[in-house]
Formats: structure tokens, C-alpha cells, sequence
């Protein structure tokens, strides 16, 4: 009995590996076709793509209420449930998030780097596709539209496992998104959502099926990328989470210091780029201290401070050890006072996690200070950490944001899933 | 007994564990130093450095007599004592070599791109160092000068390990840039040398030392940088093997043809630019193949081919599938007739290892679609492969060649040992 249980495991695993190293070579043979194709061919894929999500609209939704009802079921929390639903609206805004990526700038080709040399050699460095991109994800389905969208617009394939919840919805999506590359006759590999559930799917593309993955991107919570990061083999474009500071320097402006804190803060407390801590500045603590915790406080976010933001205000709960390395993801803040530039780039270095930091002042030499010395992937001076975004950054679409320092750091658009080789044009040279 | 020897076994990993532990420390707390540290700083520390090394050249000679000593008495072979033996010419080019790298443009700091939002948000996006570079390498003593010199005028700390044979030269020379260093008030240990024959400590680096290595890049053999790229758990800037390829095309002319392929097969045999196959276009084979092939043999080197270059010459001999695989490293080229421009890229595609290929050809159009089509780090028209190489391309001196497809691909000199971070400069923005 329990021999046969163990074959039958054993059968189940080598058909997920049989499966998965079909989907790699797929994948492989899609990418070098579409890294060669125009730009025309891959935005056509991508407009007809658009059209088929409105064209199916009806089953991608039908797809999606059973997902829905199933994950009811089974007595799935609110928050999952909400990021899982799709209405038309939604859908509809898929479809034009699609639209948008075909109307980027094709990030292959692009020439980032041309010189010549005294024998005469003509060097280029030319963007390419980067290849095979996995993206492991949640439960929203649109990232099943962005992700692939945004790796067939830089040339590569995409491999997409979701979560098990959006199954029949993400594959409804695929499903129009392949539609358009058949209809521009460019591959239906070159977007694959894998058609199981089974969890070693997910440790055979960490593993990378192959040499058939070139990179990993997760997108979900913290548990998935600290998995992903610590289980590939291939490079993982990942941040594992952003604890990101607002640091109001002792020449900083009051006003502008309240209102970036404010949006840094609460505009939105779910993303990545949201403030977690504010360091304030001892030299403006009792101008600025007090003000600044009161706004937080009435703005409805729970402060936990020091000892001097405790005397600030009474609503201030302690901060401990803790609270310097916690990534809230809410409306909780935690406050310190610093000594200066150095303390506070001090403290950045040792609790932060390479994201995003700021820098409110009216000090010129201590602003490129901070930029310089603070070893995030994003610093800024005088603006709201919620600009940690490939869109505010003009990039038009992001995969993520990575803290990692190869190859793609902060926002990962297009160009970010791009590589490059050397172009080489001689008359007949020979090396000496 | 056994138990005794386990627990001195035990204890000794644990030592080796500990020393590498705090090696991958102190290199990151001298990275943290580099990172910010003005150009000049770095320039005088190398300057410094090659200072040392010229006034610690007796020291450093007879070090390495003793490892030299040692290695014949083990009776190593030729080949390898003459990459391990130095003499005062030898030591002097190291020491050139070092001031050289001084010279060259400093990589930090570079803007890399720089606009502005509409919101008035400006964005610059800046080269930074990478962190910790891991270098393993083999018996070359030299790459413990070039490779640590490469790496601090990066910014970048690195930890260095030798092959045991050269252990007490490579640490004379590692103390003569270290002396450089505290000279010129800089941490000592951004330079470091693994101070232990243990080989456990190799498989230590390639784990990445408690996130204390940022890169690895292996300097010697097949088998070291198979291993290297099998066991890393941090990115690696490496290649296995150079099998390049010159494909001449019907519409080559001769003579460039048979200059080029000459120099690419014979200038240096043993180089990873090396040309390892000819692949000869079915349409000018009547012309073509029989001059080339000729040439090669004249000039040496042996000829495997199949069918029809074995009818070119009765000193051919024939090439079987594995040939097509192979990096000879020696005066030895595998040639084959093929159908065409397409039939040229798909054996390259096939056979190759993505490293450096070439084409002959007078046509445009028919390079184009080469240097597009061939996924190679390097591609080149109408000149050899043997110009793979960071000093050929200005680069000035590099550290290796990749053939990865992540952040550093092709030649990785200073410029590809940095990363970079996102500097955006506002005047109060907050995100809507």
C-alpha cells in the first residue's frame, strides 16, 4: 500500500518535471524568435492582445467567479478576496495597461554605448532581450498581463505561475494574450502560464529547468520573495521588503518636511516605497519634532518613538529595538531623534533594507551627502518616498522594484530586462 | 581515536569558518570606506602600492623561490611553474600594471542617464561600487595586483584566494598594496588575501559569506570555473569556455579571410578568443576552402573537417560531432562547410559557448543579421576573435570575460565592477 502511494508520488513528481522542462524549452525556442522580430511585430501581438482580453471578456470573468467562489469557499480572508475579483473595469484596465506597454519605446537595439578605437574597430554596445524571465506570483490575476506584456515588449519569454486561487482566471488572460501573438504570428510560448498547482513547479523553475530560466522575478508578499531568494539558482530580481526612512535634517523646511512626511507615510501604507521611520534631526528637534508627530497622529497613524518623541506627544507609544527593522505596511510609524547627517545615515545603514530613503533639507552639501553615502537603490532629496515606482520614474510600467546591485536595481521596466553584447565592426583587423 | 581526529576536524572548520567569517567583514566594513572615498584617494593608494611593490621587490622574488621551490620538488609540470615563476622584469610589469590601472578614468560616480519628470523631479542615475569582490584564482601571482587594483579603483574591496602553490608570493604582493593602502589612509583590508591553504574556504566565498560577497569571479581552468558557477550561491562574472567561431561568407574576400583567420586560430592559441571552428559558406567553398585550409596547415596548425574540407587537403583529418564542441586551446581548428548565413548562426547557436564570434564578409546586410542573430557577448564583421580582450576594447585592463547574460557580459573591466543607484533631487514633490 504504501509502496504504491510512494510510485504514485514518484510518477506525479516526474510528470511536474516533464512538464516543466517542456515549458523551459518552449520558452527557450519562443525567445529566440522574438529576439530577433521587429518592434512592430511584438507591439502588434500586444494590441491584438488587448483586443482579445475585451473579445473574451465574458469567459475571463466567468473564469474569474469560480475562482472567486472557490477561494469563498474555502473561507479566503477580505483582503486576498479583493485582489483576486475582477469586474469589468478591472478588466478593461488591463487591457489598457497592455496597450500602454506596446506603446513604450522598444528597449531592444538601442545603441548605450558606441567608440572607436585608433586601429579602427567600431564598437557598439547593443540592448538585447535578456531571455527567459519566470515570474512567480500571488493572487491578482493583472499581473499575469503586466508581466508578460512587459517581457514579450524587451524580447524575452515569460514563464507565469500563479497562485493556485487565480488559476482559471490568469489562464483566461494567457489564454487572449496568446491569442494576439498567434495573430501577429509571433510564438504563443513566448507567454506561458504553467497549467499546474503543484508547489514543485515552483522549486523546479528556482532551480532554473534547464539553463531555460534567465531570471526570477516574485511578486507577492515577503515569505514568497524570501523563499525565492534563497532558493534560486539564477538571479532573482527581488526586493525582500522596503523599510524605508524620511530623515528631516536640521535645515529642513518645516512645511515641506510635514507634507513629504505625510505622503511618505499615508498616501498609500500597503506599497514598498511607504515610510516606515522618520529620523529627525536633534539640531531642529524642538522646532520640527512636535509638529511633525502631531500631523502623523491626527493624519490617524499610530507613532512609536524614543524617548524624546514620547515627550513630543502623550498618544506616542515606545519604540523598541524592533521597530527600527519592521516594514509595517500601515499606518504606524516609528520616530527617532538623530545626531545629525552622520547618525542618521548610520542608522539608514544599519536598519534599512536598500530601498528607498529621503532626505528633507535645505542644505545642499548635506543632501548630496546623503545621496552619495545612503546605499539604497533610490535616494531623494526634497520628495516623497512613494516616488519608488517605475512609473513616477518614467520608466511607464514596472515588473518590481530590486534592492539587489546586478543588473537591474530599483525599478525593473523594460529597458531593466534588457542586456546587452558587444557589436564589433572591423575592415579585416588582426591583433598584433 | 576516530573520535579524537573528528573533533581536530571539527575544530578545524570551525576555525576556517570563523577566519573567513571576519574576512567577509572587514572587507565589507572597507567597502562601506571605498564607496564614498574621493578618486584621488584610490589613485594614491595604487600608486602607493606599485611604490611597495618595486621596494619590496627582494622580499617578494624570494618568496616566491620558495613557492617555486616547492612546486619542483612536488614535480608540478613545466607550464604551470612558468605562470607562477616571477623575475624582476615580471615584477615590474606587475607594478606598471598597477599604476596604469591608477590611471584610468575613475568608474564611480559616473551619471549614467539624467532626466526630468514633469513634476519637476530630476533623476540622475549614478555608478556606484558593487561591494565585495571574490576572486579565486589559480597559480598567477600577478592577478593578485591586477585583480586587487582593479577592484579598489572601482571602489570595491576584495578578497582574493591564490592556488596553495602561490600562497607565499601572492601574500608578499597582497602586503606591498595593502602597505599602499594604509598609506594613503584607506582600510588595508580592501585588499585581502585568504590566509589559508584550507579549501574549505573557497566553497566559504562561493556561499557568499553572510551576504559579506557581492560577486565572484574565478581566474583560472574549466574545472575551477565549472565549480565556481555550479556552487555559487552570489552572482558570478565568469565563462567557462571560448569556443569561437569564424564564419567566412560567400561574399568574403580571400585574402582579408585568410589574414583573419589566421590571427584568430594561431596569434595565441591557449587566449579564450582563440578561433576553435571555421565554418566556411557552401557558396564560396570552390574558392575559398582550399587557400584557407591550406594556410592553417602550413602555418601548423591541424585541421579536422568533415567531408568536404577533408577533400581539400589530404592532411585533414576528419572531425567528428564532438570536435564541434571543442575548446583545443592548441593549434588545432575544426573546419566545416555550411549551407549559408542561417545554417552558419544555428551551428553557432548549437556548438558555441555565446563568447566571441566573427564573420568575413564585403556584404552589409548579411553582417547585420550576424551580429544581430549571433547570441554571442561578442560578435564581430570582419576582424578576429582574438580582439576579445578589455584592453583591445579601451577598457584598459579587466578582470575577466562573461558570458553571462546579467550585469557584466563580454570583457569586465572597471566599469562593469560597478552598480549603480537612482539620485532624484525635488523641491517638496509628494505623490498625488
Amino acid at each position: 500500500m504504501l509502496q504504491s502511494i510512494r510510485k504514485a508520488e514518484d510518477q506525479a513528481a516526474a510528470d511536474v518535471a516533464a512538464l516543466m522542462a517542456d515549458v523551459g524549452r518552449r520558452a527557450r525556442a519562443a525567445a529566440r524568435r522574438l529576439a530577433t522580430c521587429s518592434p512592430q511585430l511584438k507591439n502588434d501581438a500586444l494590441l491584438a492582445g488587448a483586443a482579445a482580453l475585451r473579445a473574451d471578456s465574458a469567459a475571463i470573468l466567468a473564469a474569474n467567479a469560480l475562482d472567486v467562489a472557490d477561494a469563498q469557499a474555502r473561507g479566503t480572508k477580505g483582503s486576498f478576496i479583493d485582489r483576486l475579483v475582477l469586474d469589468p473595469t478591472r478588466l478593461e484596465a488591463i487591457a489598457v495597461a497592455v496597450e500602454e506597454i506596446a506603446a513604450l519605446a522598444d528597449p531592444v537595439g538601442r545603441v548605450l554605448a558606441r567608440w572607436e578605437r585608433p586601429n579602427g574597430l567600431r564598437f557598439e554596445r547593443v540592448a538585447t532581450p535578456l531571455g527567459v524571465i519566470g515570474v512567480i506570483f500571488e493572487s491578482r490575476p493583472n499581473v499575469t498581463a503586466d508581466a508578460g506584456a512587459l517581457c514579450v515588449k524587451a524580447g524575452n519569454a515569460a514563464i507565469l505561475r500563479c497562485g493556485s486561487e487565480s488559476l482559471r482566471t490568469s489562464g483566461a488572460i494567457a489564454t487572449a494574450l496568446r491569442q494576439g501573438l498567434a495573430r501577429a504570428g509571433l510564438p504563443e510560448d513566448s507567454i506561458q502560464l504553467v497549467p499546474t498547482a503543484d508547489r514543485a513547479a515552483v522549486g523546479l523553475m528556482l532551480a532554473g529547468l534547464d539553463g531555460n530560466v534567465d531570471v526570477i522575478v516574485p511578486r507577492g508578499g515577503k515569505s514568497l520573495v524570501a523563499r525565492v531568494q534563497s532558493e534560486a539558482r539564477v538571479p532573482v530580481f527581488a526586493h525582500l521588503e522596503g523599510i524605508c526612512h524620511v530623515f528631516v535634517h536640521a535645515a529642513a523646511d518645516l512645511d515641506m518636511a510635514r507634507t513629504i512626511v505625510l505622503n511618505a507615510k499615508l498616501r498609500r501604507t500597503g506599497v514598498c516605497g511607504s515610510a516606515e521611520t522618520l529620523l529627525v534631526d536633534r539640531a531642529c528637534a524642538e522646532t520640527h519634532l512636535r509638529p511633525l508627530v502631531t500631523a502623523l497622529l491626527d493624519a490617524g497613524c499610530a507613532v512609536r518613538g524614543d524617548a524624546a518623541t514620547q515627550a513630543a506627544d502623550p498618544r506616542v507609544t515606545p519604540a523598541t529595538e524592533e521597530d527600527w527593522r519592521t516594514e509595517y505596511l500601515d499606518a504606524i510609524i516609528a520616530v527617532r531623534v538623530v545626531d545629525g547627517l552622520e547618525d542618521a545615515i548610520q542608522h539608514i545603514e544599519t536598519h534599512g533594507s536598500h530601498h528607498t530613503d529621503s532626505i528633507v533639507t535645505a542644505d545642499e552639501a548635506a543632501a548630496a551627502r546623503f545621496l552619495a553615502e545612503v546605499d539604497s537603490a533610490i535616494v531623494l532629496h526634497n520628495a516623497s518616498t512613494q516616488f519608488a515606482d517605475g512609473g513616477e520614474f518614467g520608466f511607464g510600467a514596472e515588473i518590481g522594484i530590486a534592492t539587489g546591485r546586478m543588473h537591474a536595481r530599483g525599478p525593473v521596466g523594460v529597458e531593466q530586462l534588457t542586456s546587452f553584447k558587444y557589436q564589433v565592426r572591423g575592415t579585416g583587423q588582426t591583433r598584433p
